[in-house]
């Protein structure tokens, strides 16, 4: 469900502890504080990544350990990787009643709320605020077009947590457990998948001396015709859905010495096959 | 090997026989007489596609048969799919010494040489005119940006497409039969193959009741920074390069009732994993 926008006078400015110090906490950082909120701290396992991260920031300072009691932040950011949450939260130390949230497309709310009840006597509002989004380190982007995924056990921690993403954002929205692993499984289909076939792509043109760029009008032609159809299924051409059997076996041919590419290939063409009979 | 742009005055105009009426046949037609270049006729095995075209063209007829034995055209482009060609050629009557051409990315000049010496007497000029493009009939595009690929016997033919080609693309290629099959498989996986991908994440996110506008921004990222990369494997993200196992065998199970989403993650999870260690 997406969460009409909030007016502007009920936004206020919010402390934030950023946990981690990776290309999610990068961005987030920078974006708070481009819209007026405070980053007080930033924690990372990597010293060095912690201060670089500092280093981009207006007041905030590197924080060594994980005990959090006395921060005058509102609301905790952990932006780890999946792996690293557990052994985050059996360290951290929160002030009552802290908003404590993950930023991971997979991890349930319920896991972080039961990580927390195991390790910890006072009442922490666990929620999570997932921006579904690939990020690099290197390249500065704005927030703005970026839906945020928000989820919270409470409903002034929800709030609290809308405003904030609506503070960096246009599109906001409330999105259960459940949901979120679902939107994060088609993201590895649309976003990592395809980027991956792009690089197949490449290495395919550049053994045989051929440029990449020969493919790159077709390549943004194809994104744009599948964002703007009703359905990319149906913009869908190439040799499978023509049921073109002699150029489908040539190709193959060629990819004979190569197992993964003539796997891919033979996969993805029975997939298509079959979705358009 | 890219040619270089021909001087204006090098370039005539030429008089064309289109042998199709399909998406590359409509998209070529239109674009070459924008460019001062006339259609004469048009034919297709379907005589409403032809008028279909014809309606679109200045002065181009409709042709019956395949008997071009008075045609005054320069070249006679065959647009057809690759399965037609044999057919088509076993039934063409062309003048003496006419330039044949196939759009196809995958057929050989070899093959359309061989098919007509079999079937033809006078000498004919084969070559190959192939736009590097994915065409949808509904909507006009400019050629412009679309690299053409040009293949021919014999010298002057190939002077004649090349001019052909640069008089409605900025990026025409002299390439080889081997290149070209080779470029065809690439822009398979970068072009069919994505675009099944984001028509399985469409289907995914459906399925659970969100909508697929939350990732379009996502896409959009994805494919901008894959192709302002030095390689599209270095800004590869999501779980199968971190080897973040515990997310993957999260969503392999949540797959697990979609046998080919499921044998797609593997196969492509599996590919990633072995590229990047």
């Amino acid at each position: 469900m997406q969460v009409a926008v909030l007016q502007l006078n009920q936004i206020s400015n919010m402390k934030i502890s950023m946990i981690g110090a990776g290309n999610v906490a990068w961005h987030l950082s920078i974006a708070l504080e481009d819209h007026h909120h405070q980053v007080c701290e930033v924690y990372s396992r990597k010293q060095t990544k912690a201060r670089a991260l500092v280093s981009m920031l207006y007041q905030a300072k590197v924080k060594t350990d994980l005990d959090f009691s006395e921060s005058a932040a509102d609301i905790f950011i952990m932006a780890v990787s999946d792996d690293a949450i557990a052994e985050v939260c059996s360290m951290l130390v929160l002030p009552e009643n802290a908003i404590l949230v993950h930023t991971s497309g997979t991890k349930s709310l319920e896991d972080l709320q039961n990580l927390m009840n195991t390790h910890h006597d006072l009442p922490i509002r666990c929620g999570v605020f997932y921006p579904l989004m690939t990020f690099s380190i290197q390249k500065k982007m704005s927030l703005k077009d970026v839906p945020f995924c928000i989820e919270a056990e409470e409903s002034t921690a929800e709030d609290k947590l809308v405003q904030l993403a609506q503070s960096v954002s246009n599109t906001v929205y409330i999105i259960n457990s459940q949901e979120r692993k679902v939107l994060h499984v088609a993201a590895v289909f649309a976003c990592n998948f395809t980027n991956h076939l792009l690089a197949l792509a490449k290495e395919i043109t550049t053994e045989e001396n051929l440029e990449f760029d020969l493919l790159k009008p077709l390549i943004r032609e194809t994104f744009q015709k599948a964002l703007v159809a009703d359905h990319p299924a149906d913009v869908q051409t190439g040799p499978a859905i023509r049921g073109d059997k002699s150029t489908i076996n040539k190709h193959l041919v060629y990819l004979n010495n190569h197992p993964d590419l003539f796997e891919i290939y033979e996969v993805m063409s029975d997939s298509i096959k079959k979705w358009h009979s």
